[in-house]
């Protein structure tokens, strides 16, 4: 029996007026994309230029000069792109910005060569050396990100030209890569064009996109590593200086896919990677890449992933490195690895309807990504450590990637527009639906429409879930009058019951459930009736976390959690020397809810003590005096708002008082 | 008044036959040289070439081809030589050794161009380029290693000819460097040739060479730049890539030298740098430049040393970062800075005659510098970690650098001809005399003759210092018939207490001292008789050390020492997660004599807890469940000894059990 995945509701459908996410939201529109536009346009003052929109109107012939800026400076213009299709979509149209897109589109149109290759560094820089370098060169990644954008724009829009220039480069690629013979047998040093084609073919229906799509997955690491063959090109040449020594497993391909069974090289590659594969499996309705994806994602979130959805442990390569090597201070982490990976777990969760996969998607988005951006959508982190010590986050030696303080967008930035993306779509994650049920996988407030069993129901979510846990919906039918459903048995509405959530209350109508049934993860709502009212209430208190014993960087250590979100302790709240910090996991947390910190945030507070400096004072480094320790309080705050006040230490990972 | 400093008494002269040295210095002989000399020959199978000889061969015209190697390719001869010069002095003379080490020489003399300049890169590959890169260049460097091992030579020998050949060379850098005009202003990328120079002055009493070396300590980092100035030079050509972004703090040119107040940058660079800074304060009789030696001196020991003696915190470039911050396990702590570390600190102890510096150097060569080498003498460590997780060790990660097996001798190597020479030349750091006393820095078993206030006396040291704590010296004078002397009053011996020891005995003579004076770290026992019998009885017991509070990395934790020794807790004798460990420090720790473990050594026990697996069998990454503790027996054993079973974890630090 063909499985049916659950889809998303399109983006317009979903309105999200919630007072915790509507803040970050609404620096897209405010803040990211009129600024990400300046610095496309090299506008912005002290900024590197970024040369994008200049590259573009070179490679039309409008302008002259060089190209400038990396190999996948075009991807800026795509992310831009996209991340005002999703504005556009969810937020409402608004002519100017779409006329600004327009243009632009037009002139990417005007840059695209006359047998439909895109891609500007190429285009002027190396026009006979397409193609000979897809280790480094990143063409087909690239080509990926303009799909994504061209999809999202004609689905925010309706509008086709962009969608059209970017089929006409994918059935460049549909030509170029294949299986057959004089075909390239090559596949992206850096995954995403697969993804994209899989996009592109569900708006489109061309077979040919998803069959390229499913070519990459399957020719990835297959016999002799193909980037180790195209060194012996006659027209190769070296991209990066820092790409000596390259392992296969950077890029995924030292192994077919379907016998990768750890999550490893670069992090972003590999999640952009496993949820093309999520795709294919789905519409290949491929059972060996779905367990794949399924070994893969398991490696990841059971093994390999921070509590705070972050993946990467290694600063060298933005890599995974092993099992269990989860270090606080030195990881990446990078922003848009959790974005990859909140992507993939989205895919695993509406193929397999388990919210096992919603809770991971929902960890990255509460803690790792919304770290990524600052509360005024200025500055970005790309690396994302769980413990800072500002110090010795110094340039020119180990702990070079780390930074204590969010970075200002730079010319080249994949994290910065990869996080706008995903707060102006983030209506995906909160619902999914089939024919007959609706999937709530985010407790995010918004108002949307949804067809179940032929029913049109209105569906007003008022989430109180980060502060009391209070969640009301109510589903109306609309349109009762002429709508005709020869169903006798109504929808369903199934609500994610988040895997660390301990006790909760559900009443429908007024009336409470008692023993209500979860399964994978969902409590089931049958039969819906023209107006159901729904409230569930969460126990939503703070807790102590711990991790396996077998992450020693995280031994004798406990980390705090409020429902989604992990907290920290920060320097602004409690000093200087995080380290010295131990909590007494024997008494109560003290939950506060603080208007004025932070945006309005719950704060925690946490009985512990400190090591004094006491007995310290002649300054010796080494000393056989006993540790003295005083009473202290800690006060810890959501890790997504860290640095957001004066520089300082942050610290997830507090040692925990061993009572004996 | 000009202060005397305290001599060292020649290799020669001091005959150590101690049960814990003995084992490693004998390796010099045994294994090193002769394995160095092979690969210095390119007939190791399986190694690098070095390709070292044949570069001098090719210099001298006696062979063709082209150099092969890094620019200080050369070193790797001088340091054998130099090695092989401390063994002729302390095992006694060799004629096979000396047979091959004259032929070197000779090789060398010939290799040597006709105006004296000596360095087989710059003569066959860049004959036009000598002197425009001495960022990068290391040609002052080279010759620094060739003077040393010369000096070595001649006074292991007294033969004359490698001492010619470096001062013929000697007086070319003298006429190239230096403040007149016409001469460059420049000073070495790489500090060593300052103290070389300071050999070869005290041994030819040539002064040029005392001055140039000053010249080159006193125009470091005055003014702009000089190698951002050397960089505009017409021949100038850059060697490293990885020197691009190059910071002037990584060569300690940062400010002058009398300005510097904390140790920058590459470590084995500044104590280099540090080391012939305290020769020159002494030879000027430099207060100013004294002083600043003991601010860096302070700041590194006080700050930025690991407990083991090792220095520099960052794998990246392997250099200094900021006071406190001494991460355990990616730390870089190369041997090469920990010898370096040693020789500025015998330096201003023999000026000063404090043994708070004897106290830093003991704890450098028992520790991180006999880490460096394994019980067979076959392998080395150049980064010297203290907590070790073999699984996260990788290439291509951030933690590459560490390496959890030693390695074998590569083709350029810096750490194992330095470990040898060190080992060849323990002696020196044994004593320090003057014309009246004898002191005792450490108390490794020996016999030597010493002169004091004209009488001769032959000192027998019997020490079982780091088994019981017993140490017996017995002084006995020598041609008391011939020997006329006018002091009416006999010498003096000063024996060393270490500052971390708590009780210690004496008798003289079968007499117990009470309440001994100890004045700057020495117990002075003056009017040396004919015969003199003194006993020590230090109580030599396990002891627990914390840092300080500061150093965030040792928060919670306690390391074990003994003696000088620290210890570390292996996987071998105690299983893996290491980390897991907790160590109670109200119980007392059980010392056990081990003949049979790692060539005999005091292993300690250790009563605490591990945070047992329980709990977690079904492989959660993270969850609420509360830490289970198992009481455990950790055995620690000698952090100098770590490595040499089979590979696993390691770890100095381990968390501390607090009770309430």
């Amino acid at each position: 029996m063909e499985r049916v995945k659950l889809e998303s509701i399109p983006l317009h459908a979903v309105h999200i007026q919630d007072s915790f996410w509507d803040k970050y939201i609404r620096l897209v529109k405010d803040v990211i994309l009129p600024y990400q536009w300046d610095t496309l346009n090299d506008r912005v003052e002290g900024a590197q230029p970024s040369h994008c929109i200049k590259n573009f109107k070179i490679a039309a012939g409008e302008e002259n000069g060089e190209f400038q800026g990396a190999v996948f400076q075009d991807t800026d213009v795509a992310k831009w792109l996209e991340a005002v299709a999703f504005t556009l979509a969810s937020s409402g149209r608004d002519e100017k910005l779409e006329k600004l897109a327009d243009e632009t589109i037009a002139l990417i149109g005007r840059a695209q060569c006359e047998d439909g290759y895109l891609n500007t560094y190429y285009t002027i820089q190396e026009p006979d050396r397409r193609w000979t370098n897809l280790k480094e060169g990143h063409e087909l990644y690239t080509a990926g990100h303009m799909i994504e954008a061209a999809v999202a724009y004609y689905q925010a829009t309706g509008k086709k030209e962009f969608l059209e220039i970017v089929s006409r480069f994918a059935d460049v690629i549909c030509e170029k890569f294949g299986p057959k013979e004089g075909q390239c047998h090559g596949y992206p040093g850096h995954p995403e064009v697969e993804l994209a084609l899989v996009k592109l073919y569900r708006v489109t229906k061309e077979k040919k996109y998803l069959d390229t799509a499913k070519f990459f997955i399957d020719a990835r690491g297959q016999g002799g590593n193909y980037f180790e063959e195209e060194e012996r090109g006659e027209k190769y040449k070296q991209i990066f200086p820092e790409f000596a020594g390259y392992q296969p497993e950077y890029s995924q391909s030292h192994l077919p896919v379907r016998e990768q069974k750890t999550a490893e090289g670069h992090a972003v590659r590999a999640v952009y990677l496993y949820s093309a594969m999520a795709d294919l499996a789905y519409e290949y309705q491929d059972k060996e890449l779905e367990k794949a994806c399924e070994t893969l994602w398991n490696n990841m979130v059971q093994k390999r992933m921070y509590i705070t959805g972050g993946i990467g442990s290694s600063g060298l390569l933005e890599r995974f490195t092993t099992d269990y090597d989860l270090p606080n201070d030195r990881n990446y982490s990078e922003s848009c690895a959790s974005i990859g990976l909140a992507m993939f777990g989205k895919r695993m969760g509406d193929m397999t309807r388990d919210a096992s996969y919603a809770d991971i998607v929902e960890q990255a988005l509460y803690n790792t990504v919304l770290a990524g951006i600052a509360m005024d959508g200025k500055s970005f982190f790309y690396v994302n450590p769980l413990e800072v010590w500002p110090d010795n986050c110094l340039e020119r030696t180990s702990l070079e990637h780390v930074k204590p303080v969010r970075q200002k967008w730079f010319g080249v930035a994949c994290c910065p527009p990869n996080i706008a993306r995903t707060l102006a779509s983030l209506g995906q994650y909160v619902y999914g639906k089939d024919e007959e049920a609706l999937y709530i996988h985010l407790y995010v407030s918004n108002e949307t429409e949804v067809k179940m069993k032929g029913r049109l129901y209105k569906v007003k979510m008022d989430s109180h879930y980060l502060t009391d846990g209070t969640v009301k919906i109510l589903a109306e039918r609309m349109n009762t009058a002429e709508e005709k459903t020869e169903n006798r048995i109504g929808g369903k509405i199934a609500l994610r019951i988040p895997g660390y959530m301990k006790k909760f209350r559900i009443y429908r109508n007024g009336e409470k459930l008692e023993n209500p049934v979860i399964q994978k993860g969902y409590l089931l709502l049958e039969n819906l009736g023209n107006r159901e009212e729904i409230t569930l209430k969460f126990e939503m208190k703070a807790r102590f976390v711990r991790a396996n014993p077998k992450v020693r960087a995280d031994e004798g250590r406990v980390a705090v959690m409020r429902g989604p979100l992990v907290y920290c302790l920060e320097e602004a709240d409690n000093g200087s020397n995080l380290s010295s910090g131990y909590i007494d996991t024997q008494t109560e947390p003290e939950e506060v809810y603080e208007p004025n910190l932070l945006g309005g945030i719950v704060s925690v507070k946490l009985k512990g003590k400190c090591i004094s400096m006491k007995g310290w004072e002649d300054g010796s480094l080494y000393g056989e005096r006993k540790p003295v320790f005083e009473d202290t309080v800690w006060k810890a705050v959501p890790y997504c708002n860290w640095g957001n006040r004066k520089t300082g230490e942050m610290a997830v990972w507090i040692k925990e008082l061993i009572k004996n």
